[in-house]
């Protein structure tokens, strides 16, 4: 096989803001027949229900079924599926699920817990933190249906106390994938359907007679659940939209090329518009590093994806230095940032933005995956310059509390009726004048 | 002036679903023409930037100006504003701001801060906050120009520890609101800009030559910023999109009937689909909320939009008790609740679904829409059901952290790689492979 021609940049070359920005570049760009379809889809689930559901899992998923009813999967069905995958697959699944769990509920007792004081008034202030009643949680069926995906999403809910948690997964053709369906009896979903597309966001956006409307939907689908998610969004609240994954490591050339190599790759088996970069201020390693992926590219079952993600989107920059080599990668804001050094905890205070950070050599972001504990559902394309990594929080909702005391009335109306006067708001003056005692 | 036409409606009746369905019944649906320009505006700004700012800015604000760097407010401008207005205003302001900061202060405390621990194996794992690094903040122009507004949105990115908050207001004709530059002065804001609509979006979002783009933008708007920051999420962050304002007020008819009149106009004042509802056990009491409604009204400069607001989206609902009472408020999921009696304790752990939960007589919710110290951009149109006050979590964002020792990566390694193969991600299983200890 031909080496693997991923692109080599230099911070030095005189080109490299340009071909910097050709690698970065990702359109997400909507496509407007995309749209349109979606756009009906859900008008046709919001007003027809049942009906419409059916009929576009017919079409869409070549899956026939009498009612919405019948494409439940029970309690017992996923525990069949659970018994019928091997002792390993088992007690993998548990591992992690316990794993995840173990995380999670530290995330909750560390920000989701609800708060109050009072000041010298007497007036209590805080905030009443409460699970959100019911979320929906889309698992993609066919070639990318990922158990590790069920934990994930359905697990932090659970840890929120959520109490109804509904998975839709599409089964085409009624294929079922065993390994999701004994995740979903693991992470202990509460309902699931082997419904999926715009027409099953649709369904748990809106409610149907069969399925239940959720308030949040979650979990990562194609381009037509992604439109219509974001098209649903404040009818219920959404995660995030989800671009193509990917990998940045940050290397200082103290761990063996070929895990690099590997973890590169698995950042780029995913599909082919992954993205896999890797910036090293060693030019000698990022030499062995290109030496490791060839040589290691044709032992893969998914090389021919491993080489269109690498060629088409990959990238071996050469810094002057770890410093440099860290502002590049909060420009990036990247969903993985490996930090494979012999001391991650040097340059872990210089990185502001990313989905999740994998500390030192033995941190491969696959054990990040699946089983370390935080969650694999994190920011792509940059959106980790604002957005973070699906948690605990995103199943809880917060409620102000206030509770203003006799007393504080007093203090604070004059300051309310003042502000509010200026805003030519009278009855909101008002509403905190009544409330002061009349000089008498 | 006639009697103010409330709706009245009564548990019991026969009909009361029909009719509560008709008091809920708000659609957000979107105007497909401000779609279709707001899509031209932003794309427009994308691709010509200052150009299309200045031509917009001119058109729809009727502000011509040789540049948008004549369209920024100096930080000298501000402080004049805040000198010039009185001295009650100043104080009004400042205090305000004092509480406000305190109360994020709290919640920055309480929920805000990195975290991580370490298993039996070394492995650590935590969280790790940070703050966003540049944040927009829109504020409305024209008759609805609120300084308060402005403290809520930018002390909580200053006390998140955004270093970079860019306010973008519209002055149409080029008039100042002097209140809201004052508060713009005082809440810190980094820089502003007299623009507004979907242009500022545009250019918050994308950049242009003098306007910096931003990470995330949040603030209230008409149906064209509404629109423009649904457009734009994903490329930044937005914080929610916000509906008519609602007030609902529970009371056990211990309260003033007066008070609680005026705290319903407080909301109807806003605008004339703004919502007030009130749920009591106690017809005698709704009577005289009634009577207090046809007393103060005629006393308000703006009564004709509250009765409008009351007359065409208020309700006054007779209910069986107030644990009834309770569960339909969580239906409502209302934006501000009121809990109007002498217990609020005794209901507020039955009230799941709410943006600010304001317990007992004191509290009017005007105390908390000024300085109470809460935030006042809180979820609206039953979304609360789902989200959250804007605070200072939403000027953060978080990266997992992990560090698998050595000794955590024999444990991890075998669960990664038994779920990778299910998967078929075999680069992802051999990553966690090359990680273990050969047998030698």
């Amino acid at each position: 096989m031909p080496p693997v021609a991923v692109r080599h940049l230099n911070t030095t070359s005189a080109d490299f803001e340009t071909e910097f920005k050709r690698v970065l570049h990702w359109s997400a760009e909507t496509d407007h027949a995309i749209e349109e379809r979606v756009a009906a889809i859900l008008e046709d689930v919001r007003t027809r229900g049942d009906a419409a559901v059916l009929e576009y899992t017919a079409r869409f998923d070549a899956l026939e079924a009498p009612s919405v009813a019948a494409l439940e999967l029970t309690r017992e069905e996923l525990q069949r599926a659970f018994d019928a995958i091997t002792p390993a697959q088992r007690s993998a699944l548990e591992s992690a699920a316990k794993r995840v769990r173990a995380y999670h509920e530290r995330q909750l007792q560390a920000c989701g817990l609800s708060w109050s004081y009072r000041d010298e008034d007497g007036t209590l202030l805080g905030q009443k933190v409460t699970p959100l009643d019911r979320v929906g949680i889309y698992v993609p069926g066919g070639k990318a249906a990922y158990p590790s995906s069920v934990l994930m999403n359905a697990i932090p809910a659970h840890v929120a106390g959520v109490s109804d948690i509904v998975m839709v997964v599409p089964t085409p053709r009624g294929e079922k994938n065993a390994l999701v369906l004994a995740a979903a009896y693991v992470a202990g979903v509460s309902r699931a359907f082997t419904i999926g597309g715009a027409q099953a966001v649709g369904a748990l956006a809106h409610g149907t007679a069969t399925v239940p409307r959720v308030d949040k939907i979650t979990g990562p689908g194609n381009a037509y659940v992604a439109s219509a998610k974001r098209r649903v969004f404040g009818q219920v609240g959404i995660d995030m939209i989800a671009g193509p994954s990917e990998i940045l490591v940050l290397a200082d050339g103290t761990t063996p090329p070929d895990w690099v190599a590997m973890d590169l790759f698995s950042q780029a088996e995913h599909d082919e518009l992954a993205q896999s970069i890797l910036l090293c201020p060693d030019a000698g390693y990022i030499a062995q590093v290109q030496a490791s992926i060839d040589r290691l590219i044709d032992g893969m079952p998914r090389r021919d994806v491993i080489r269109a993600s690498l060629e088409g989107r990959g990238a071996l920059i050469l810094t002057r230095d770890m410093e440099e080599a860290c502002a590049i990668s909060n420009r990036i804001a990247p969903e993985h940032l490996e930090v494979s050094s012999a001391e991650p905890h040097r340059w872990e205070p210089l990185l502001r933005h990313a989905g999740a950070i994998f500390l030192g050599a033995y941190t491969s972001e696959s054990l990040g995956d699946y089983c370390a504990g935080p969650n694999h559902v994190l920011p792509t394309s940059g959106t980790a310059r604002f957005s973070s990594p699906l948690g605990v929080y995103d199943f809880q909702k917060r409620s102000s509390l206030i509770e203003v005391s006799e007393a504080g009335a007093q203090q604070l109306g004059p300051i309310a009726a003042e502000l509010a006067y200026g805003e030519g708001l009278q009855a909101h003056a008002q509403a905190a004048e009544f409330r002061l005692k009349r000089a008498e």
